[in-house]
């Protein structure tokens, strides 16, 4: 059975690389906002979404957790961390001279993130901003009469038929983009091609006061248990300045005792806690 | 005296309007991305920058706290929320008929922030992305003949002058951004036009091994001696997966027993520490 995917587009994207890792064939549908893919996949658009949820190039990941706080019948059903991998591409005519790059295009967090490079071997080249790193590889791909280069992924380069001249620019190494697959209720029966590397479970705590300590009693309830949490995130509430919530991963699928015991002993002393998913996370194999 | 201030710029972002909240008349200095403007002052360019901390609109945050940690030298001395407030602007010429616009332009985030409203009041009206808030409310400045319209603050507004058609179109409010002032050594006699609201200590903590609980007994050592923390946050090392550090903000000027005590105990226990800043924030006013 074929199933529809929503992904932040547009093609050339990181998300896209997440994509098609963790699906095959199926019809993917490139949406150019976080909350418009949000919303495709809430209001029945499509099937799953696939959207970053930290350390994004081209989106802000702050709108993926306020819009998936919102969106409560959503739940997460699915992790890749895919590696960060900036290369610099030109048009194939324009190879051999790539050290005589007039301009370089990209995205700007693209551009910031590969600022070394930029600075030690091309100084003389300025630099042109683009709204998405497959954007910026287009241009470049329709004028091979500029000595012009752009910066973004392999798919962009495939996508776009650019040639890499120079792997791996980025500034700084084991950048990884964290990206969760988003699914309307409890019936997930599409495969994924990646293989299982662990299981997580994410909550949202928000705490009953603003005491000092606070943090430090929630932490217990999952310390003296022995479970090991792998993030924690302090986030504003949107109610008001000097409140905050806490986006908790656990190293741990949901369980029939330990988990549920922990949120109800949450809830007793006065946190609210909602479980924004309880998933698989795979190993990305480009 | 008169200094130099460095900025993520262009003009009309939300960081120049926190620039020029937090200083008077100094020379400003707009820089393309945040790696440049943070080198800025690094290398003595600038005596201070002013850089998104946390939910930037058009930064990626996390290079931030990279390229931070990166260069010990800088220090955060100082801090300010900004409210994100994004309105709807136009040609005066165009300000009567605005319902029936036909292209709005913004960064991809602002568009973002403001999916709802667009989906309601201008169904009809297309998007097209800029690579800031400000070149958006640029080009919408020099095309009269279109009925267009840009995202952006009032201070775009202002800029390009543009009249605002519809004010605070952003769904969700209390958005803020956190910026920082960064500047080399100690020595900052630069008066501030905000009035102080508090004092924060922030510290890059790393934990010695990665054991069920170790972040609870880090929180311990603030916790039994009644320090709030006012933000955690868990970041992946830059050396390899699985590992973390932790940025973590104290509602407390440094002192000379209970912080320095706490900071001694967690060496002590194997972790490993880097004061970031220990600095005022300041309240808002625009």
């Amino acid at each position: 059975m074929s199933h529809k995917i929503g992904y932040l587009g547009p093609k050339g994207t990181f998300t896209k690389v997440a994509v098609d890792a963790l699906f095959n064939g199926e019809k993917k549908y490139s949406y150019t906002t976080i909350p418009e893919c949000i919303d495709a996949v809430d209001q029945g658009h499509v099937t799953y979404a696939v959207v970053p949820l930290e350390n994004a190039i081209e989106g802000s990941v702050n709108l993926t957790i306020d819009y998936i706080i919102q969106k409560k019948r959503l739940k997460i059903i699915g992790e890749v961390d895919v590696p960060i991998r900036q290369h610099l591409m030109v048009h194939l005519d324009n190879q051999h001279n790539w050290k005589e790059i007039e301009k370089v295009y990209s995205h700007p967090h693209a551009i910031a993130q590969c600022h070394r490079f930029l600075h030690a071997e091309l100084k003389r080249a300025s630099v042109e901003y683009a709204t998405s790193t497959g954007a910026a590889s287009q241009y470049v791909s329709e004028h091979p009469e500029l000595n012009i280069a752009s910066i973004g992924n392999h798919l962009a380069a495939l996508e776009y038929g650019l040639t890499i001249v120079k792997k791996d620019i980025h500034d700084f190494d084991n950048n990884h983009t964290r990206f969760v697959i988003l699914h309307k209720g409890d019936t997930d029966h599409s495969p994924r091609k990646l293989k299982v590397k662990g299981y997580k479970t994410t909550l949202m705590i928000t705490l009953p006061t603003d005491h000092p300590g606070a943090l430090h009693q929630v932490l217990s309830a999952f310390a003296w248990r022995g479970i090991n949490l792998s993030k924690i995130e302090s986030r504003p509430m949107k109610t008001g300045l000097g409140n905050y919530f806490f986006i908790v991963d656990i190293e741990k699928k949901w369980d029939d005792i330990l988990i549920p015991n922990s949120i109800a002993e949450l809830e007793a002393i006065g946190c609210s806690i909602e479980i924004l998913g309880s998933y698989p996370y795979y190993f990305y194999e480009s």
